[in-house]
């Protein structure tokens, strides 16, 4: 992301008590560590404490290896948890796009790369369709069509299609796998291996309207804001912990492709709010709830 | 509400075809009928058609009762429901509020009456518990205290308490009754008997979270907005006509009683803004869903 | 646009009066037009009325070219205003787009033409830098590259770009001229030549903010939301008639570049929704305001 | 505020350097101080950070009095500014406020008080007009009429009506003067004297529409939102630094009174955010903007 300066960005949780600022902020301050930016948070209901930092890259004598291994008697004295990370601004973000035939969501991100806004690395965008191949090569970014079975058909083939997609995927390591309205379920075995990794758009205000045709459901139900929302996925569907959510006001004269179209500007934006927050380090998972460290 | 002068108003609706709003107009410019305000609307999916027309009483030279007996015949050649209607300005809306023990409703709709915003005249306001009483009469508006059994206790108990209820409401044939936060659900027989005029605001985004709770229920499942709903009650728990709503950003900082308390913002907007429309007569109901011509 | 079918759009406005709604309906309906939609607005400050209708194309017995032809009539027994419109949805609407360096909104409208949201046929991309040629090409569309001199320098170099880039969107009579982030002042002449069509979008919450660096005096002054204003060019600076805003969320924590890419966001959706709006017809400007039927 | 248990409140700034955050958590883990909530915010222009923590008052050996007193030795040596203060939330918040004739906002921060939302001791109200004394009395706080000459009427009056109000102020000590659309500007020596804690709602999204009758010019403008400002009071008119602000949607249909009324739900809620941010020290003036730690 457009950060002015090498970071390396803290992202830690651990049972709250007394004296953790004081640790992290006493054992950076012994090494000169210059925190630019720095959030903190403590759930009251289930006692735990999390927190996010970035460190100037060089007001630290030694690299993030190092930091790393540094800190890691930190996070052990604290009993924090085993997910904490530490990254480094330096290290582009790598991201692996999915899409079936709907384009808006991949002009818009395609569009945030190449303006300069979004400074990421796509790597592929894969398709279940051929549609969106010569926008995505016309970017200088490969595109693979993998062709899925038609819905209620061959399983084998289904599963032959999604282990053709693993590969193109973890061949690049990505810091993010965007389901950029790919319209097919990924298998349990997907979600466990990308977790925390693989970002959904759905098209509704969840929990409202989980499912296939959100804007048809949505409609039928006469609602007066549609909404967009950008989650992790999990195995259960559109049912993962929600990194950012919108809505649009719509009324009576909006006909069912009315509604999809007004909400397409909010899957757009949300789903660029939360890719960006994801990549950023800003977001951590806390059960099925997110802490989002803006 | 804040009518500039005396109007007539007429709600109407029919299968739709060519020539329907030539008729109506046509009718009304027969008789120099000025119209002031008037929105069309016509359903694709159900062929169905729309209107509210509100004109100037001065401009016409028959009193209300005679404009609704000659546009009986204009209604009849068009095929129209039989619940249009012609209501008149002048005539001063009578409204029952239902509450419970949480005032922030209450407190709104009563301030928005004192200071002239919301010109209707409340007739009485009946609570389960008494907390509200000093609020209301200090207003100059009665307050009737019906006690209910404890939740799961004395079905009798309860059945003689909702027909208390229900005398005192319907003594004053009101336009709207408005359970403020009333935390009782209506039996079948009230739902049927007050049909398209109670009114009712659910502390969420339906249909997310419907029934008991749902600020907890919405932290639970880590939402980023959450919000209220005003709507049509029917026998269906939380599923009548939504007639407004809208939402308001939390985040992983907001606990429950936080929640609740940005929600209530929105709460009050939602049933403020529904209500104002429904005693306007801008509210069409249409299957389960509402036209709104605001 | 997305119409669903071939449609005569009338836009027209008069001093108000009874009998307006049953002349111009009544004159459908003697020829069996079938109205879609319409909307009405009475300005009561001013007393002008005005409508939009959408009529079936195959409702009518004869053409658009006929059509004007006999609302003529009708337009001038009701006084009209002379710049009354008759449009049809079968003539694809013309658009030529203005660009400097910035290229958010460029790849917004570019990806909502390709994903066939917006149904437009945009003729030319015309920048005084070459830096979005490369993506205007890549959709097919031709980029004109018209270099400017540098602010402050010879006006003779500049009245003759602008003479330049007047030839190259004259040639094409485009509905509407967009100034998707042009970032130079039009001059007088253009203003009128291209008045009602050429459409800019200022990157602030007009009157906020007008002229340059609208997101510096924004952080300057401390704001709480950051907007876009999308609106009619005119002889005075960012004062024209304004079609369309929006406004986003923004804190203490929020750079000026933060408020630039958050701004830009809503930047995109202003200008695709006035845009949008104004080639359906639906923008009429009355003094410096817009009726906007929706 | 509706806080959980009693807690300290730091509020805090200085020059940014590292080692500041060590400092001031290495100062409270010395004594067990528990933070519940603490935020920092770096100001990357003028190099100037701060924060606020919140600290369980039980956690501390010690009383408020001491805290302070310990406190500034650690300020001092971080060459924070003279106007951090520590804060106990068991002091309850008193409010003195000023209206005129329009009672929304009056009864709106009434019914939150009453209601229990906002925990303040609220203990006079003043008007230059007596039509809100009897709402005032009923909620049991004492009401004051000063009278003003007209405007434009004779200046001693005017002072002296202003010296009785400033009397009738001090002698509660309030923590904040509310200028609940009080509609008179404040004198240079009160906005000295309250410098900091005079807080006004102006009923339009400044800087747009300084001064009288916004709601007129933003009609005149014709705006596509209307909005509303709670900013502290200065000497200068409308340009004090801004604590919040938000907007409502508007269209052509809306007169200046239909502005008016949906402005007022704005200026209600944007006035009770920013009183409740601001007696709970959440708020902190950088130059002419504040840092808002929600």
């Amino acid at each position: 992301m457009s950060l002015p300066e090498r970071r390396y960005v803290i992202s830690f949780g651990c049972p709250d008590r007394t004296g953790i600022v004081a640790a992290i902020s006493g054992f950076l301050a012994e090494f000169g560590g210059w925190i630019v930016e720095a959030a903190y948070h403590t759930d009251q209901e289930t006692g735990w404490f999390f927190t996010r930092q970035e460190v100037r890259a060089d007001s630290l004598p030694f690299d993030v290896a190092e930091l790393r291994e540094r800190f890691a008697g930190v996070a052990e004295e604290l009993g924090g948890r085993t997910d904490w990370r530490i990254t480094d601004t330096a290290e582009r973000r790598r991201v692996v796009l999915l899409v079936s035939k709907e384009g808006h969501c991949l002009y818009d991100l395609l569009g945030r790369v190449a303006s300069g806004e979004l400074d990421v690395d796509v790597r592929a965008v894969i398709g279940n369709h051929a549609d969106l191949a010569g926008i995505t090569r016309a970017h200088g970014i490969p595109f693979h069509h993998v062709p899925f079975p038609r819905p209620g058909g061959d399983p084998e083939g289904k599963a032959a299609a999604f282990a053709q997609v693993r590969h193109l995927v973890e061949k690049h390591d990505p810091h993010a796998v965007v389901l950029a309205r790919f319209m097919q379920v990924l298998p349990a075995e997907l979600c466990v291996a990308w977790a925390g990794r693989a970002i959904n758009i759905h098209h509704s205000f969840l929990p409202s309207f989980v499912g296939a045709r959100p804007y048809h459901q949505a409609h039928t139900r006469g609602v007066k804001l549609v909404g967009a929302t950008c989650h992790y996925v999990t195995a259960e569907l559109d049912a993962g912990p929600i990194i950012e959510q919108d809505v649009i006001r719509v009324d009576h004269t909006d006909s069912v492709p009315d509604m999809v179209r007004k909400g397409r500007d909010i899957e757009k934006v949300v789903l660029a709010r939360g890719l960006r927050w994801h990549l950023e380090d800003r977001v951590l998972v806390h059960g099925n709830r997110t802490v989002v460290f803006r």
